[in-house]
């Protein structure tokens, strides 16, 4: 056999380096070097009309034209980190011009605002007084997720969405701090100093925390790396969200309950028993009939709202009404000397400085770095889908790496001013929506909203009874348990489920962290199974027509007597390369175990459908020559159909297309199937 | 529009999760649940007749019969864990049948012993005095690189290889120690002991990094996960090859030139500044002589064996007679005397027992079994890359797993005999291979002439200088630099070549850890970015053809005016649903600025073609509505061409089939152009 001869002309201890790449020598061995053949490209048009009686037309197999390594390489970093092609507009423009647009790049606002109008103001104005009213509730409550005082939670509500408004892109985001992301925090905080303890330091780390979130953001924008929050999966994220859920409303129990001591612990198990255990003493039941009460309000005010669009707000404005009402209630008869817990105190006036509370040395330093990443990485996810969602709503571009700039430069100036990591708040962002919001403005709004609070009305909160803000929290975070998507993701894609449920157990029974890690571990196993294992399927011509289909989709399709075809789903890399040769020689094993015997129908062409071979790399070439050569000795023609440009191109420059011998390749499976055929006939 | 109007009937609070997953509630609220839809799987045959000219017969898109759950699940474990489908001979056999074929699966010996015979025998004889030969220099010569006595060599060329030819199926492997698994070794362990001032400790730690080596390659075996080794690409072990080949030679320098102080590291900078910094008083010119000629002797030896294979055999035994040669020399001449360094002792008779120097307990156990891994993974990198190219030259099917299984269990039984990591040596393997060896048999006789070896010659290698070791090793490993396979790889595949320099710059300049590392983490990095950018191409219609195809690389394709077709290559998952969307409309864009103003080639229809996507998930899903939704609002329909099986089942049971419109999902582009041009047509 004419390669394994080339390849016994080499001998003695030198050899094995030759057997080591014995297949790349016998490349360079036959057909001579690689540069011999770049002329030969062109696969000269061969007609078949002796062969056969239909004179199918053969066309040949294209080559692309040869781009130049730098255009090459040019353009992979092109669709790696500016897919979205984000100098687009920046083309052919004078200096002053380009200058004017980068400006406008990093300031949105300088844009939008030129055309803004009063009719836009209207539309914001409204959303932003309603989400208003939404989130300093929320704030308050969040703020406690955290383990932080309830103002932080304002603080963060009034600086970082006018930083957003002026940097966003997004028109419908509503910013401010999120249930999930408070609890991310508030556990990966608490694990490394007492939050009661030592509340100075908690707050420096949180502080330092929300910086390097801030930093991390930032830095995936700039470096073009939003593409990596992709690799947490929509079906990881249902379930994380699912299981943040639950964790923060069994938190509530306490606020609920008005239990004195409680756990430290997320997990269900603890805090369930923490829960049973008080059960007998530690509850307070005037703290449990306001809470149900307000409960019942807020639900039903949902339920309206749920009914009928037109009535949004009702569920908008009914926390903070439930707050004026229960505050009242609880000032009017003192219910805080009968056990129910209240506010008490809420620091009077806007965002002190905090830019020398972060650690910048230090082992907290550290810390705050890795707890940063965490939670500034989730904070991205939710306030990416968020924009994607509307956007596509809206049915506008948003810039990915830019909105997450704007997200890290909001944070890293929150950081600076007493603010913990904000994000985008899906509750919020949907009312904002419905509510008719046009621009950023109605963020603006909203933190003017949130600053007048902060100056003149935080004394009105210190009766707020805790129950309230826990029964508040309940009911906005119960919607994050979208089984509907659970149910539908179990429908489509059970692997994805599984990543689903992982990532919801994992969180409802350790910790978020946990979760997370479950989540993103499932993401990447599917990733890698997906490029070990590529599918493989036998072809058959479809009725009536010239087109090979895979046999198991169309069991009409009659297969090709004495060949074999087929199809491989995936590029061809080294990852998987083996696999796929043994996977069709493990095809061919099984159809010669089926026609034993029969001489007629003996196997004696394997055509392997190219189209969705995307790439090759050397691995896989190898892997075609092995299977070249196993087939040469079982006497079997192998026969390539449509190779794709990258393909076509490394057949050729790797000499595999002059080893397998360039006739065999053909444009169409029919095309190859024409050229078999005739052949298989003239057989004894 | 449907869909927005049919979410604008969400409202309220609870909204925000109808957004978050908005596309999923989406599909459920269309449509009704995903079972209605069951039934309108089918789709009916459509004839187009009435709409155009050449009355194309539309072919329904099929949907493969559904599997149940545990099929599938089933199907892919298999695919994944047993896509050799080794139980193949177990099929239909009795009980007695099923235990005898089990335990020849353990032991092929079992199975080839019996159609063993003399011609086979004489073989394998010649063949393994041939490699015994050429072992017995070169075991000595590496169990220095691995810093152990020269014995310890000599012990791993003994047992290892018994137990493989009992075990293992590959025919043409020979075992015992190799140059890079030696030098890998050897820098993992000096890097936890010092090698000279603590021999014991070192060579116990020695025998615990091969115990669970052993230990690894058997596990993968048995858990059927020996794909993983497979992520180190061919072209990351060319680099780390070659770069580890320079190391080793590097290293010998210090035998070569009779240098005393030599450091410790391999970098290339550091060794070479002690190299020179030795060369006034260093350097030894009587060893420097004896080295020079020998090399001399041994390159021509192997350059008449590269000439002509019929004298494989002469540079195969070219370093015995070296050895013996310069050994007599230095004996007659007592050159010792003048300073040229000699093996002095090696000890006489065959392993001793080393069950109890293996550190089972205390943290010694923690770097054992580090270095194990580490170690056991390259070992069986090397010997799954012999076992393969032999097993394709002679065309016999190698099961890998097996394979490690016995690996495995030879490294485990070596550990308790004294011997450190032994695998497939490329050299010896292509000598046996030439030899003409039959079965493992000859690994039998290698380690019988071994055994001899330890009882009886020792005592005769006293006087062998170690420059000469050198000379033998330097000759040996210099075939390992394959500029070749290295120059072609930069043809094929400029990203494989990037691994490949990066492994072997790593080495050189680094270390072999370095060095690995680099090679895995671009191995990966390409997978991931396969997965995050997939292609996706315009096609056109190539002339006198129904078939359509990439117009970059086949210019001569005509694109459908009105209709823009195109592929996308890959499965869309979660990694690039988002890049496939936007990559899409922005091709889209491009194309509608071209036509700007020009309304009769107004894009007004969009065909995907799916024969690439050979998977969707959830994420995908979402993507493709998110799509049909930009589009809508762009007034450019959606139609989807040849989907295959897994992609139309999650298509209809996501109910995005429903969405789009049945009769807009087609067999093939040609059909899907049949149904939009006459539309086209009509337009004004």
């Amino acid at each position: 056999m004419a390669c394994v001869r080339s390849v016994g002309r080499r001998g003695g201890v030198q050899f094995f380096s030759v057997y080591y790449n014995s297949k790349s020598l016998l490349m360079s061995s036959m057909g001579g070097s690689a540069d011999e053949n770049l002329e030969t490209k062109e696969m000269n048009v061969r007609s078949l009309s002796s062969s056969n009686g239909q004179e199918p037309y053969v066309h040949k197999v294209g080559i692309p034209p040869r781009q130049n390594l730098f255009k090459e390489f040019q353009s992979t970093v092109k669709e790696t980190f500016f897919a979205d092609d984000p100098l687009r507009s920046f083309k052919d423009q004078s200096k002053s011009r380009k200058l004017i647009l980068g400006i406008e790049a990093i300031f949105p606002i300088l844009s939008w605002g030129r055309t803004y109008n009063f009719t836009k103001l209207r539309g914001d104005l409204i959303a932003g007084l309603t989400i208003a009213s939404l989130c300093i509730p929320q704030d308050i409550g969040y703020a406690k997720l955290a383990n932080l005082d309830p103002e932080y939670g304002l603080y963060s509500s009034f600086i970082p969405p006018l930083i957003y408004a002026v940097m966003g892109s997004s028109r419908d985001i509503a910013i401010g701090p999120v249930a999930v992301v408070s609890l991310l925090l508030g556990t990966l905080l608490q694990s490394e100093i007492d939050p009661i303890a030592n509340p100075v330091d908690y707050r420096r780390l949180a502080f330092t925390a929300t910086f390097f979130a801030g930093i991390t953001q930032a830095t995936l924008g700039v470096l073009r790396l939003g593409f990596l929050i992709d690799f947490l999966s929509h079906a990881a994220i249902v379930g994380f969200m699912g299981g943040a859920a639950i964790t923060i409303a069994l938190q509530q129990l306490k606020g609920f309950l008005g239990i004195q001591k409680f756990t430290k612990k997320t997990d269900v198990v603890s805090v369930m028993y923490s829960v049973l255990s008080s059960a007998h003493h530690g509850w307070n039941w005037q703290t449990i009939v306001i809470g149900a009460v307000f409960m019942a309000f807020l639900l039903s005010a949902k339920y309206i709202g749920k009914k009928n669009p037109k009535f949004f707000w009702v569920p908008a404005i009914a926390p903070l009404i439930s707050v004026v009402l229960s505050t009242l209630f609880v000032y009017l008869t003192r219910a805080d000397k009968h056990g129910v817990a209240i506010v008490k105190h809420i620091e009077r006036g806007i965002n002190p400085s905090s830019v020398k509370e972060i650690y910048f040395t230090g082992d907290y330093l550290g810390k705050g770095f890795r707890i940063g990443i965490v939670a500034g990485m989730i904070a991205l996810t939710e306030a990416t889908a968020i924009g994607r969602t509307f956007a596509s709503m809206k049915d506008y571009q948003l810039d990915g790496n830019k909105e997450m700039v704007a997200l890290g430069a909001m944070n890293v100036v929150g950081s600076f001013t007493s603010c913990y990591v904000a994000t985008g708040s899906f509750s919020r962002s949907a009312v904002n929506y419905m509510a008719g919001c046009e621009t950023a403005v109605s963020n603006i709004v909203m933190s003017v909203v949130v600053f007048l609070t902060l100056e003149f009305l935080t004394p009105l909160f210190e009766y707020t009874p805790n129950a309230i803000l826990a029964t508040i929290i309940i009911s906005a975070v119960i919607n994050l348990v979208d089984y509907k998507a659970a149910i539908l993701i179990w429908k489509i894609d059970k692997f994805d489920f599984v990543a689903c449920m992982g990532a919801f157990f994992g969180v409802v029974f350790a910790s978020v962290e946990i979760g997370l890690l479950i989540a993103v571990s499932i993401s990447f196993a599917k990733i890698l199974l997906q490029v070990t294992r590529p599918r493989t399927a036998i072809l058959g011509k479809i009725p009536r027509t010239t087109v090979y289909r895979n046999i198991q989709q169309y069991p009409e399709a009659t297969r090709v007597p004495g060949a074999l075809i087929i199809r491989v789903d995936s590029a061809i890399y080294f990852s998987n390369s083996n696999y796929v040769k043994e996977r069709i020689l493990r095809w061919l094993m099984d159809e010669e175990e089926q026609v034993k015997g029969d001489y007629q129908t003996r196997i004696q062409f394997l055509i392997v459908e190219m189209s969705p071979v995307t790439d090759i790399d050397t691995s896989g070439i190898h892997a075609l020559e092995e299977l070249f050569r196993s087939l040469q000795k079982r006497d079997v023609q192998l026969v390539l159909a449509n190779p794709g440009p990258i393909v076509i191109d490394k057949l050729h420059t790797s000499n595999f297309a002059a080893m397998l011998g360039e006739d065999k390749i053909f444009l169409t499976v029919a095309e190859a199937v024409a050229y078999c055929s005739p052949k298989l006939a003239e057989d004894p």
